[in-house]
């Protein structure tokens, strides 16, 4: 697994390493014939120019990593055939976003960056000052599947549906701790807060005007709440989610 | 100061806020009046709608941060008058950022959340796979300008003339330490390394190809380099350099 690991990241044997790397939705295991999309099909013959027996890796969020060659491929419609396993699938870090939906090009960056920093599930949060409403999931969703697969993590995220955040908070489970992302400066620090926190955590990010006082203050009496502070400076949102992920893997997660 | 950071960060009293936040080259003391350039002019006016006797706040970047109040405005140029100093002038952390020239959306990105997270100075650098060789300074110029003034630092960040790595290498002052982000896994874990370091440092982030073997092997050698490593995912360049600067300021810098 180093081994393949480095042949893919080093770049030393580029032309060992398969162009294209996929997401399926089917179960994966020797001989196994999984179908291409339409869209995949499209890109494996149109944008990557390749043709049956082409190499290519593939992974399904349960069943591992697989390297796979191309077994049909036509112009909608293709499948693969598994070879063998590369990368067996382990437990990966247990870390939710919760984020008020800001402006389209933030909100995809936002989403690429979480799902390459591993985070396990995306939960938008309406908040009393979130100023966008809609969110579109589907944009959402293909954002997190082609960052998924350029970052070769093992899984998608989860995407959930969006919730007003006092819903949220209200069903929430107490084992999680709730880091709330204080822009008012009384947060504690990250780094002693992080080091010392145990189990599944969560981080929620508020909107570009930031919490409404009383907001604020409905969460910090929640038992599972904690809020933490990123510095002196004024974050936007889209910042102080990717930095927030960061510091969390770092300290208590698969960084470490 | 606490007070005023409270006023302007935490939103309750957001009419106390003044709406814009401007940077200027001139000295800023009791009684100055900088004069504003024509797009400063321009956006007061037109975009803000402002009159004379409007709140605005400044800094300079040597003088701390000063509440003005809009003197004379014309449609290519105007000027402040400053009431009192409402931030002193303060030490900030000393952390350099290093990396290869990116795609145009991805260079605006990283220059704003580079900007945002603290960063002292940015370094484009041209390594042997760096892609984008043309850097268009102006544009990074601008987007510093406008992140400094959003996130409400007191100094802009420096802007470095591109220059090729082992250039920047050869002249490099010992003192400072060398983060190098080491894609191929083989780097330490940013946490202890960063908790354990002293001093100036610099984080230098590869090019979306990656080092060249010979190129990481030349880096690794020198006495003030350290690897580090950001765990199992494969991070684009951007994430890694926000990630990477998020952790030191909560390991090493102003977070703490």
């Amino acid at each position: 697994m180093l081994e393949m690991s480095l042949i893919i990241t080093n770049g030393i044997s580029a032309l060992l390493k398969p162009k294209a790397r996929l997401f399926v939705e089917s179960p994966l295991g020797d001989g196994l014939c999984p179908d291409l999309t339409p869209g995949q099909a499209h890109y494996l013959r149109n944008v990557m120019r390749m043709e049956p027996g082409n190499a290519v890796i593939t992974f399904n969020g349960k069943d591992g990593e697989w390297l796979a060659e191309v077994a049909t491929l036509g112009k909608k419609n293709g499948s693969l055939k598994l070879i063998n396993s590369i990368r067996p699938q382990g437990p990966e870090p247990d870390i939710w976003l919760l984020f008020a939906p800001i402006k389209k090009t933030r909100i995809d960056f936002l989403v690429e960056k979480a799902t390459e920093l591993g985070v396990s599930s995306l939960h938008p949060v309406i908040t009393k000052r979130t100023i966008v409403s809609r969110v579109n999931l589907e944009r959402m969703k293909a954002n997190v599947l082609e960052a998924s697969e350029q970052c070769e993590r093992l899984t998608l995220p989860t995407l959930v549906e969006p919730q007003p955040l006092a819903q949220t908070i209200a069903s929430w489970s107490a084992e999680r701790t709730l880091y709330v992302l204080d822009e008012t400066g009384n947060g504690k620090t990250i780094q002693q807060t992080i080091l010392d926190a145990k189990g599944p955590a969560a981080l929620l990010i508020g909107p570009e005007g930031g919490f409404a006082p009383e907001e604020l203050q409905a969460l910090l009496e929640k038992p599972f709440v904690t809020s933490i502070s990123l510095g002196p400076r004024i974050l936007r949102a889209d910042t102080a989610a990717v930095a927030a992920l960061a510091c969390w893997q770092a300290l208590a997660g698969d960084w470490q």
